[in-house]
């Protein structure tokens, strides 16, 4: 397994997104020709994803197209609800569509939970810190994302586009650890899905360990998930890559499934050579 | 390993609980007598978790002392919230520490989230039969008492009451998926707290499978928990015996392990003899 495999970065800047619609649009051009310099620059290097002004969704569309076909990026990073409604909500369906006959991915990043859902679950009493990180890093932002892509699928989004793909970090948010039982409680005899939730899972969404370098998740991934979605990511500047590539060298697996993991499943699904 | 080391049913009723306070008194008295009648009749079968009037908390310190003390119950079965608070609210104070006291644990059952938190996470236009299983048996029932353990965890209650033990079902609840986590960003110099999130999962609560027999969470409990504070639970009667049985049998852990997970563990804890 070569070093150089694991350190290409895909860049992406959060902080554009979810800005008001007024001045979406130009904010996050801007953002993304700031991205595509940097991979013009260093292009064995880097690689980006599309920042979208998300509560214009005509102007994400363009800009997707924009992003993807002009400038060579990757896929997009969207974090989290958009004016408190998740990317199922119908007046996002042409993003999701576009990304799906594009071929390229949504990674979809933790944010934070409503005001509501905060204050109703994550509060009580505890000092705002605490509060604040129970809310986001420690809990709530995993939470919030592995709903956010359950209701893509229970909203049926990918019977709609069945050739769309989600990237989930953090060993797949809490999904893989409950998905026995979501497809025990919603068959689809219950969603009118075509297919399990196990099915979309396995089939519309790759995970990565985003910087949670841990054996056991590893082994329940590898055993519930299988390797083929797997890939590796480090969270830089968070993690750093040399304890990430350990991590992996030492993992109990083939080392051809180490080279999938490690680059191959993201040069397939990216389209990069790293 | 004996078949009846894991057919000792531990009886609760759980329907009794949060009834309005002018009658909940009464109303968990009379279900913890019948209950009490039960046991008598099969004493070599049969324990019961008392229920408790917690919309009273006076109350429910005097109950929980009648039935273990009278009645020779092993704990108490609390389902979730009382009129929207945790129970590391300061009026529930004393029935924590009554059950410490009693050296009887708290088995903190799944419940609803609130009405706020289904609204902001679970529907937005999904068929109301899909958002119900979501917000319960699927997602959101273990989200809620994972979140109910760590409110314990945070406002310091097994700092007040270090003997203290709590059950928690469903492997857990998603508190082991996402324990490397927790200590990561809620370490003790952010929580003020005696001990690492972890070591309160670990000296503080029991987990049982609650009826969700897969293998890789048995692999992921035994790695991050150990084996001393997993009590075999079959959820019956949605889940039987037999399966329940076979899972252990095949399950790759020692024999001895296996007769403390099937009834040791639960012996020690409840004080049975099963």
């Amino acid at each position: 397994m070569d070093k150089h495999g694991i350190t290409m970065q895909v860049l992406s800047n959060l902080s554009t997104q979810q800005v008001p619609a007024d001045v979406a649009a130009d904010l996050v051009r801007s953002a993304n020709d700031t991205l595509a310099a940097a991979v013009r620059r260093h292009p064995d290097r880097f690689a980006a994803f599309a920042a979208l002004p998300t509560t214009v969704p005509d102007a994400a569309v363009a800009e997707l197209e924009r992003c993807v076909g002009d400038l060579g990026f990757v896929g997009t990073m969207i974090m989290g609800r958009t004016e408190g409604e998740f990317l199922s909500a119908e007046r996002f369906d042409p993003i999701l569509s576009t990304a799906a006959r594009l071929g390229v991915p949504v990674y979809l990043h933790p944010a934070l939970p409503t005001r509501a859902t905060s204050a109703d679950n994550y509060e009580f009493g505890l000092d705002p810190i605490v509060a604040a990180r129970f809310a986001t890093a420690a809990w709530g932002w995993h939470n919030e994302t592995g709903i956010h892509f359950l209701h893509l699928v229970l909203s049926g989004v990918f019977d709609r586009h069945p050739d769309l793909q989600v990237i989930l970090g953090h060993w797949g948010e809490m999904i893989p650890w409950f998905l026995y039982r979501l497809d025990e409680a919603l068959p689809p005899r219950a969603t009118k899905l075509e297919r399990t939730i196990g099915d979309y899972v396995r089939q519309n969404s790759y995970y990565t360990p985003a910087g949670l370098f841990t054996e056991p998740h590893l082994r329940f991934c590898v055993d519930v998930l299988g390797t083929e979605r797997l890939i590796y990511a480090v969270d830089y500047p968070f993690v750093g890559n040399d304890g990430a590539l350990d991590f992996l060298r030492r993992a109990d697996l083939p080392e051809d499934t180490k080279e999938d993991i490690a680059h191959r499943n993201a040069e397939r699904l990216l389209g990069v050579r790293v």
